[in-house]
């Protein structure tokens, strides 16, 4: 990567008479995480040429290209880390993930189409289904011999998956079930794979038997030929062109009384005999519902994953070009770099905060999937944890990605419309993210419904007297922030050596009080204002008239749980400098955090009007300390140019720059003065001064 | 379009007994404005099959096939509104603007191609040109015998045209003028039809002539041969594939010591003659370059426009769908409509008021751009006026045009992510408005500039004790508001009846002293903090410093002249039921930037904790009067399904829906009864509960 000029750092900014200087490469490790290794190796793999996308393909020739790169992924060997030693897998959850997450470097469309393969398809033969159908179908899912379909969702119902419509009734007499489609809204829609190449899919339908209703079941359901014909009664149509991901063959399907044998059934959680009679190791059929959606987590912890690393390429690319860009003359009459601008600062250096937030919320994340996932710990207790962490952090750092993919874009002018600086459609590819694999305003919803509920468990314990008195006096109960990260959190720190200075630890013991309180008085709220709705019998429209709150709380508290993970791992920072500085960052996090909600604070007289100010004025301060490290703290996200293979980001600019500057020094141009100059005025392209 | 089942109105919403109902015709006519038959005709130009977008299309035939449609602009004669009357034009100023405006709804490429050819290169050759000029070449741009490429922007230098780099020096041996681009980053850029159609182009040069620059000045220059070659010479790449708008062959050009004759210099505002000598009508550089590069407010005005359908296009879709489409059953076990959710309607509802507020300033703003370019009121102040208006307004409603049609693309879930269901498409093609024809932040910055100058010219007759006095006691000048659409409003709000209420009244002022205060504020503490600078010689320095402020000042000014013209519409509302919905909308609308703004009120104690609280529980209640009048609402902005072709937004839904529901409703289907029901939970797609 071209070399980066730097700003002199002003002198406010220099710690005991030095400057701090960021120690890039060792900070960059710890970006990496506990599966450095694997996303190292996951990183070389999407800097192969043939694994990345390619501008301006067809829709149908991306779609044979993203084929093709599974395939690689199959030779690669990347597919063992999801599956077990016995057909051939090293059964690395947590490095599965984080491999996965790598891939969004080289091409969503590809990333997406393997989640679905190995993720989705794989993922609920090895985890719904049993030995016999292990034996049957996974070497050949794994292998890409069966490219597979994960039909859930349909078109009329999506988040509400306990909904669906399709039906799959026993019929003892030829001890089959019929898969059918009872209506258009339950054609099942948005498939990866059910447009062209799936030749199998799980279907999840009601699992009707002796005139019973037991719920939604996964099926496996061969659906076509080896050549791409449907197979009898199965039909189905292309969801045709999308916003983004058009590499994957998105589809419908629909089924008209498909007969399947009784052992297709993916029956780990539930199963039918030879007569019909239904049984199931999970009594409650609440449990085991979600007990078979359980696998879901991992889309999103990997989601979470990937979004990161795409607003981390983002800001890599717009804080590179923002650093060799010029525009206008600044008072010296030399043109000014665009990073130097205080708006543009604003515009990205918050942003490299949230990323780091996000990544170390991430890996926290991730090591408690993988302690689940791998059995070291599975409890109830910590898939719950799980679940509410991840739906957390999924809707955060997707819809931050968004945001950030977007503002780096505008950073870059025009640019950052084209489309081979990357940024527009690495946004267009994740655009999706916010609404699938559990949309995000739901996911909020049960993150929110769960810090309810340790709260009411509290109040249960203490009584409804103790309840308005906690409601009315805004007291604040510990046990709230238990829910998931700061359990975690605190382990690490316990961990840790704490290398932070006494003011450091003031500040953040503050910024943790503020941003605590404010989840734990919201909760309150709702939870105080929904206390009598269930006798009521209105638990939904009480919900409803809260819906908004609810959201809001849920985010605190994913914000909370961000900068907890960010405060966690500046204990891992031993370099001094790279620990200023970074805390520098997590204070700009934690202060955004703040400032953000600073209505809520004022109005709840958790902070006066003077020191809300303060706290802007602070973030002034911090943004202008962070500048000059702008580079480096992005350059640890340590992805190169062929990665980010945007030619913004490549050096470029900055040859240009200094093109055009040793043009106009070199006395021998003969480039005339001006005329007039005296009166000539800043000239914008409007017209209006 | 299919209809829609409307909720009853809650009782709290009735007024004098009776629901009021939306006169939604009369509505829709008011929106369209002065120019509502240009506005109908171009909509029936653009619900032609031959003039929309197509999906799927590759770059290469998506570009042929806008050039087709341009042709088909040329044959319907939508062309003449902008052009004199000499060659066939009907010079209705406002008139094209407005028709410009619809043509979004067929392709926003079709739209921007034909606002190259025709607002710049057309436009270029009339206003920068003189007689000689627009006989030789104009007839032949309006045909589009003539495509042509408008070459301003440069890879360097975008928003600084001032310092493009790109030379045309006289040779008065030969009488010609060599144009020549020095260095890489003085290449033409991102330049619509510069990759393929163009065959001349007007290209912005620095004008130099017997030893002295001249600055910035146009020239027509043959580019390509009619079959499409360079001319010797010139050079250029195609910019390839973008986020957007790839119906446009955006290219780059540059220029090696190209000769032209003198005769092609664009004439009006500079001239040389045979021997050299510069002469111009306008003693002043700056004010020579602002003229000339005053044409371009008319690509603000009509973005502005444009912009505002797009969203308006977006949450017709959105509601419609929302209004259909249900999800997870409430208490009385029948699934809710998605508009009944509390989230559901703060995600759209209040993205109507501001469509509303929105459309009604860009009507004021197009009769004041009219006014100035069909010489009604063509003074510099009006010009000025003019400026700043646009200036502030294009940059909310293109930012909010890109919120907006995300918000509804994720409202509508899987579906609003189908290429089908244009949300996507729109925001992609859209997303180039907030940083082309004045890069948002840098137009803000101007208007910012205005407001700062007024505000010296206030403290200019006052005298710097008065300076002192007014910064320290907060006091407010009444000259700031009169910058641009105060005026304008106070103008209409004279003209109509007032209907309104004494309450209303009350709230309507007490809504305006508060937005009005905040600019007035803003502006102040920044012209306090700037008043040293320039004796300092640190002007650009100093500017940086508040550079944040000075653009929020700016977006301040630009939210409160939308909320002037939308109340000063009120006014024009006769219908007595449908004055009372939008007086709730315009309410909606301004107490939603109070609370956007509420840290801000708080921290300057203009409003206190228990009524800054108050705001948001008012706009809870307006949101829930305003639910039952959302499909009206969206309605009045009157596209029909051959202008929003969403499936989503047919009626498909519904029917659906409606088949899903008569399924279950029917006793002769046998669907079993579900396994204990009463243990059930409600069941969610994530675990988590």
């Amino acid at each position: 990567m071209a070399q980066i000029k730097r700003k002199a750092v002003p002198a406010a900014d220099v710690v005991g008479g030095v400057t701090p200087h960021v120690d890039v490469a060792t900070l960059g490790r710890q970006l990496l995480g506990r599966w450095a290794d694997i996303r190292l190796a996951s990183r070389a793999l999407a800097a192969n040429p043939d694994m990345q996308g390619v501008l301006g393909l067809s829709k149908d020739e991306h779609r044979e290209r993203v084929l093709g790169q599974l395939k690689l992924l199959v030779k690669n060997g990347q597919v063992k880390l999801a599956f077990p030693a016995e057909f051939g897998g090293l059964a690395d959850h947590g490095g599965n993930l984080a491999a996965f997450e790598e891939l969004v470097a080289a091409d969503p469309s590809m990333q997406i189409k393997s989640g679905v393969q190995w993720g989705l398809f794989g993922a609920a033969i090895m985890h719904l289904g049993t030995a016999e159908h292990h034996k049957r179908w996974l070497a050949d899912a794994m292998s890409l011999k069966l490219p597979g379909i994960y039909a859930m969702t349909e078109t009329g119902h999506g988040s509400d998956v306990a909904a669906i419509g399709t039906t799959a009734e026993y019929d003892p007499a030829t001890q089959e079930f019929v898969i059918n489609t009872p209506f258009r809204a339950a054609w099942k829609d948005y498939l990866g794979n059910a447009a062209l190449h799936g030749q199998a899919a799980v279907v999840f339908a009601q699992l009707i038997t002796n005139d019973v209703n037991y719920g939604v079941h996964a099926f496996f359901v061969p659906v076509r030929t080896p050549k791409g014909n449907f197979l009898p009664g199965i039909g189905g149509e292309d969801d045709g062109l999308k916003g983004g991901l058009n590499g994957i063959d998105n589809g419908r399907l629909h089924f008209d009384h498909v007969r399947i044998p009784r052992t297709n059934l993916l029956n780990r959680y539930g199963d039918v005999a030879e007569d019909g009679t239904y049984s199931s190791p999970i009594a409650s059929p609440g449990r085991r519902f979600f007990t078979m959606l359980g696998t879901l987590v991992q889309g999103r912890v990997s989601l979470d994953g990937a979004a990161i690393n795409a607003a981390k390429m983002g800001l890599q690319i717009a804080v590179t070009y923002g650093n060799q860009r010029r525009q206008f003359a600044g008072d010296s009459g030399e043109e000014t770099v665009l990073l130097d601008y205080q708006r543009h600062q604003r515009r990205l250096i918050p942003r490299i905060a949230t990323a780091y937030a996000q990544a170390f919320a991430h890996e926290l994340l991730l090591q408690k999937f993988h302690a689940v996932f791998s059995g070291e710990e599975d409890t109830d207790d910590a898939r719950q944890d799980l679940e509410t962490l991840a739906a957390a952090l999924k809707p955060l750092s997707t819809w931050n990605a968004l945001d950030t993919l977007q503002e780096a874009r505008e950073a870059c002018g025009g640019q950052g419309f084209l489309a081979e600086n990357r940024l527009v459609g690495l946004r267009a590819d994740l655009d999706i993210y916010v609404t699938f694999e559990g949309d995000n305003n739901v996911l909020l919803q049960l993150v929110a419904k769960r810090l309810l509920n340790d709260v009411s468990d509290t109040f249960r314990e203490a009584g409804p007297a103790a309840l308005a008195k906690l409601a009315l006096e805004n007291a604040v109960d510990r046990t709230l922030t238990s829910s998931g990260l700061q359990r975690l959190g605190q382990t690490v720190v316990d961990l840790g050596a704490t290398s932070r200075s006494v003011e450091n630890l003031r500040q953040s013991d503050m910024q943790r009080a503020l941003l605590t309180e404010r989840v734990e008085q919201m909760v309150m709220s709702i939870a105080a204002a929904l206390r009598h709705a269930k006798k009521e019998g209105r638990v939904a429209a009480a919900f409803n008239e809260h819906q908004s709150a609810l959201i809001e709380a849920a985010i605190a508290h994913g914000e909370l749980l961000q900068w907890e993970a960010f405060t966690a791992a500046l204990d891992e920072v031993h370099d001094p400098d790279t620990h200023i500085v970074l805390t520098w960052l997590r204070d700009l996090f934690g202060f955004g955090l703040i400032e953000k909600h600073a209505a809520w604070y004022l109005m709840s007289s958790r902070l006066s009007s003077h020191r809300a100010m303060a706290v802007t004025a602070y973030i002034d301060r911090l943004i202008a300390r962070l500048r000059p490290h702008a580079q480096d703290l992005v350059d640890a996200f340590g992805y190169g140019p062929e990665h980010l293979r945007a030619p913004i980001a490549s050096g470029e600019e900055a040859d240009r720059q200094d093109e055009a500057r040793a043009y106009f020094a070199d006395p021998s141009r003969r480039f005339p003065p001006k005329e007039s100059v005296a009166t000539k005025p800043k000239a914008k392209k409007p017209a209006a001064e």
